[in-house]
């Protein structure tokens, strides 16, 4: 319908970043699964704000209450409902921006869609703030996939113009382990180091920057995803363009591998340890929207974020004439270092959802 | 499931590049609307190989045959079923590759999955010859869309490095008619010139090279596409893969605009003959999944054709050792230009599909 | 999945008896809709228990929090989720049952699908008490469609063998309002008498009764409901056999014009007030699949309440040897009653979904 | 969307009475699956006309030609698309009918629905011919869930108000096959004998006559169904309902249950051979939605063909007044026999998609 995606395993989402609460639908979680709350809770914590000073100062406390589904940490078989209540909103900030969308929002659109009744603001449902509990729903996608031994991992591929260093073609679940744990998402320190200086000078510039997100799966059973339109790659960017801020999804050399010829971007199989292998992985990981069983790779492109301090040029609904626009209040001015663990959370539903395929 | 896509209009496809017949059931076409036929195969003959000395010499006839939901050349309601036969296949060239997948194809997983059962001479179901049927779906949808003022165009945006011009900010019906009408379809006939002969280079050494396509819909009004994951992105995107050999699907500013900063990116508000414009269109006419009433953008990455004439290593299955591959048989050095109308084609139907929505 | 239904107005379940909280997550409802709080309240009292003698002693404040979608009472466009609190449940009433599954219960099912994960005190999430949150959805659907001229109404068709008075063929809205108004939702209050006496007379057996329900839906426009497989008869039954202890249903004349030739069974067309009409109406409404105009008329068979307290056969599932079952708590000797409301809201939210199609 | 059914096994019938051909589109059939072609087509015969002498005389040649997805007849994995070919139509029967429409037919519907696009001569895509592809998608799920111990049988339960004998509460495979083989497909052809008299008297009275089917599953795992929206009652009337004609569902005892006490309807649980079973089985093999284990049984009723050759009310649709109707051509006075193959083929494709559920 509109916030929900998958098919064995349906994941719907609720909540506007100033209503009630916020909170997530989900269908189809094997029973008898446990659930880790300390391990769901850290990785809730990673896409937090006010982890490091890159971020917004709100305060949110994005611990899940499970309503349903879920009975001392088991998973039941019914649907699981989790929410999580909204609090330190400051809807005054926000007062100017129902008559003056903000350029690259979807403050217009909403209100082009639903005539004015949606409750827009702080975002309303199209918030970043909606990605927690996407990653209520992802994080425990993770923690199936993983006594199964598949692992998911990313981290922040660039910044701007600067850019980290790519995945091995074999990640081992050690390094996104690594990776997770960081303050800053990304495989190389140093590189960190500049993507952050770069955050910073945009912020000084009351101007925000985008970037670039890796994504990996490893250890997946060859012969996931159906052909054509319900292939891994369909349904991995049907689902990560629901991620606020994604402008574009690519898979293995994706966009590069278009530039390149057919000796350079093939895959030749090989066998390793009886098991049919790829000598490289430009595929990601994915023929014929089906995985091979080589690491699944995957990056997304993350929008600057709109919220930006200096003035803007806006109309005013009312008056349907221009207007300038100052945006107050507290904004990231990066968000594709919290988008980190939504990208995991989003790919590892998806991926439980094909393994749930009967 | 698999080989279907869409919510109100639905689009199965079905067949086998040798099979007996390959074809589309389309649900939820609006009972009335009449089909040009010649119109229909106008657009099929553009996807259609044999058309210049760039494709495979296979001459196939893809004139479609109505076998329901369709009288005198109107749609009547009901589920429509159309078919193309098949012909003029050379099984036998194929007869190595049962034992031995082609890099870079779908070969190996579909018979990782299906363990063997697929009928994957020529590709199976996975073969570009698929796309006919889609386009059958699609050129329906562009008629249906056109009555409505809404026009879909797409031009080769580039092959390996060689770019064409990128589409203007607002691009006319007649832009996107003439382009349809060239055998090579760009903007600019000298970058159409280099990038043929990058074509011809490729397939001099025995190679392929990938390519870029970019396509917009214009006359869109504002309000398509649903919040979080069954936006228009997810929608088009989640469809747009499911084209053999794409790689990557971005909108807008898609992963350049990831490098940039909001000032740059964030598309201001104006007013333009009483309505609400943007003086940019880095979103690609959707901002939170919505369009914006803009005209819609997204580019297409495709990967150079798999099926190369030099050596690769690949695997016997029934042996489970290296082994090493010289197709045979006629294929295309290039794919983009080809999949061209179909890119138009599977977003038309999306953006027909979401036309649909009460 | 399981606990949802409908295309564009989609209705998604939550929930166990005796846990935290339950509710419903609904997607699609027409933004600008304003919602009166004191009817749905009304409206949901009408299953409330503890409504008369006949009914179990439970309290239970079925008063629906709104946690998102839904601003200042009215429909915002984004997804809505309702919220009930549970409260006053004496799980210890339950232990035993653990064990024990109650025959004509989903105890043994649920235990057999899920292994035993799933909470199931109480009923867990087949407790009628989850007819709650689908009056919360279905009575937002009623107030939607009455502002389109579309009115729901049901009674209690039987209990046991006695009978209440038909639907006349053409029923009226004041007709509709009048038996819902009554504490026992009768057209006859003196076959209403009698039914109580049934009633009682099982309970008095410590024994339950089973009972059948009309539903009539007036003011649909002709054309509702799709061909073969998405009929209007496909998606009511389809729905209404999730109310728990249903376990048939019927359109028209259904099982009794099974038995009646075709001069008898089939309703001549006429013309009334300038529009197409049927003398008769035993179609109730629907021709192949699709709605005449006439009124819509269905009837739900209830089966009398599984939770009996004579003694029963069972199994223990521990020592897997016969066991005898003495089911204590407040059950109510007949449910057919309190379900009259709960298929007009699953009746109500179809309608409003087949409205809702483009 | 229409005219298909199904989560992970979909089917999506095509095609007019009177068009080119007709056919359906199975996707998800599990891949390496032999079909037994000679036993597909004695299950397509059981269903065909012209069988005995209360049939109409059409000659239909109901032989599906599978374009995609089987290879020598073994399932491949991709979707399945089966045509068969219309003939022997008379379309001239019909051409009074396009104003007039048949009392208790789509034709009145379809035209208000489709604004008289679609093709109805013969009842277009509503004739009961359309449940010639229905049955070969519910003849092949027969074949797939013979193998895995699965059996599914019907016969013909009553006509009018003469009854058969109802199925004993474990019937065999072997009494499933006697009744398939039979011209007359019911238990006591001593009952057969009185019901084709019934029906013979009908026709003798230019009258038809209604029917109910009785259908059966063993062999049934426990557990197949989801909670609430997607039990398996839901499931299996959501789908039952698409088989023209068919104007009510039950399930176990269904309304007759209805009328009973608790202590008579409950099914007492008991130890069998070391399984869980129940002494009497009055819920149909389905507690919550979900299978016990038990066989599952459900009714199915069948209104008198509409078409009868008695002069019948009706409008003209040019002209908006009354108007008499003489139907005709070649009608069954009785259609529930006929349509005893397609109650097993919608009840078998249900039952396998909820197996493959994974």
């Amino acid at each position: 319908m509109s916030s929900d995606f998958g098919k064995n395993l349906r994941i719907s989402v609720f909540g506007e970043s100033h209503g009630r609460a916020i909170g997530v639908y989900i269908d189809g979680l094997p029973a008898g699964e446990r659930i880790d709350a300390e391990e769901l809770q850290r990785f809730m914590d990673r896409r937090a704000p006010g982890k490091n000073r890159l971020s917004t100062s709100r305060k949110e406390t994005d611990a899940p209450t499970f309503l349903s589904g879920i009975v001392d940490g088991v998973i039941g078989g019914t649907p699981v409902c989790a929410v999580i209540q909204n609090s330190d909103q400051h809807s005054s900030d926000y007062s100017e921006l129902a008559d003056k969308p903000r350029p690259g929002h979807a403050d217009l659109t909403a209100f082009l869609k639903w005539h004015g009744s949606a409750d827009m603001r702080g975002g309303g449902h199209f918030s970043g703030r909606l990605t927690a509990p996407i990653c209520v729903a992802g994080g425990i996608a993770k923690q199936i996939l993983a006594r199964r031994g598949i692992f998911v991992g990313a981290h922040l591929a660039s910044v701007g113009t600067v850019c980290d260093e790519a995945f091995p073609m074999l990640p081992s679940p050690e390094l996104f382990e690594s990776i997770a744990k960081k303050a800053f998402p990304v495989i190389s320190d140093e590189a960190g180091e500049r993507m952050q200086a770069e955050i910073r000078s945009a912020a000084e510039s009351c101007d925000s920057v985008g970037g670039v997100i890796e994504c990996s799966a490893i250890g997946l059973p060859p012969g996931l995803g159906s052909p054509m339109f319900s292939g891994a790659e369909n349904r991995l960017a049907g689902a990560l363009f629901g991620i606020p801020a994604v402008k574009g999804v690519e898979f293995g050399s994706g966009f590069e591998g278009a530039k390149s010829r057919g000796s350079v971007n093939n895959d030749p199989f090989t066998v390793e340890n009886g098991r049919i292998a790829t000598a490289t992985n430009n595929s990601g990981g994915i023929l014929g929207g089906i995985t091979t069983g080589m690491p699944l790779v995957l990056r997304v492109a993350v929008k600057p974020t709109p919220s930006i301090a200096v003035p803007q040029n806006t109309v005013s609904l009312s008056k349907m004439e221009p207007a300038e626009l100052r945006i107050k209040g507290r904004h990231d001015p990066c968000i594709a270092h919290r988008a980190v663990p939504v990208v995991e959370a989003v790919t590892a539903a998806v991926i439980l959802d094909m393994i749930l395929e009967g």
